[in-house]
């Protein structure tokens, strides 16, 4: 079977989010980046150009991927589906761990480094918007207080699972506690 | 006048923090600090032995330099004092700023440096009872709802203020938008 571009392009991003999750963004060098995606470094500069657009498109990746554990059918309890979308980053798996580690660290680096800050700001309204969006479903549907605004909310909620997460990956916190915390925060922004 | 031991000391970690917020952990070499600090660099290894050392009593001097712009006198309304404390990490001031900026670079480090876990539970711990402490203070004052447990709320407020100030750092989110959510969410969580 042939392997496609799009195919090719996401094993290189794939390969970066393991990278930076191990060795974070200062370990990800395009030539350890070649070795764990079994590619050449040309290759890797004909898709990406630089090392900046390397970053940027692996921030979006890191959407993308994250996009595939939450977008399952969503349930029919639309109050239900709000905290399942915010829970399902806040879980042991590799993959979750390997995601949240890699987004933790591209929000830290783009303390520092200015051409990071626009596409994480990107990056980030996409997945607020998202909550967002499950929030007004909900709403809607009569299961959140109608005096909820879901654009803040989502704002406030999804920070609360950034700082929650970073808690959880640097071991001062449990995972059990952060996922109790943040379904009580849950409970407390929108019932 | 004599310039006394612990004051060198601090001084080096100041130098430490501002380092730390300038260029990231990664930025923190024993030459640039000596430098920054105007001491040499035996003298540092001296007080601090290695750079793990070095890190962990800088995690420790974030902690103690916070309390200089959070002790202040406590307000006739203990209510008002907990959202006083936890507002004041989000403050567009040189110290506060470089002081968040450290910290978050800190917690972004330790999930890859296992040195650094301990010490970073250990200062988080510091400050998430001096909040647990403001919230039982104004429970038994009666003007904060019994139902509340205080460990956990600040824990869960503690985390939510890291969440903001990294996106308020990152560039995602304006202080006053941070600020404003705060607000929101300790009175939903406490109210």
């Amino acid at each position: 079977m042939e392997v496609t571009v799009p195919d090719r392009r996401n094993s290189i991003l794939d390969a970066a989010v393991r990278v930076i999750a191990r060795a974070g963004v200062r370990g990800l060098r395009v030539e350890e980046l070649a070795a764990e995606a079994g590619v050449s470094m040309a290759l890797i500069y004909y898709h990406f150009g630089d090392r900046a657009g390397l970053l940027r498109r692996t921030l979006e990746h890191i959407n993308d991927r994250a996009a595939s554990y939450t977008r399952k059918p969503a349930g029919p309890d639309p109050r239900r589906e709000v905290e399942r979308l915010l829970l399902l980053e806040l879980q042991d798996t590799d993959e979750v761990r390997v995601n949240s580690t890699a987004w933790g660290e591209l929000r830290a680096t783009a303390v520092f480094d200015d051409d990071l800050r626009e596409p994480l700001a990107a990056s980030t309204k996409v997945w607020v918007d998202e909550i967002a969006a499950a929030i007004t479903r909900a709403q809607r549907a009569g299961s959140v207080s109608g005096n909820v605004r879901p654009a803040e909310a989502a704002d406030l909620l999804t920070a609360l699972v950034e700082g929650l997460s970073d808690r959880w990956l640097s071991g001062s916190m449990t995972l059990a506690r952060a996922r109790r915390l943040l379904r009580g925060a849950i409970a407390a922004e929108l019932d």
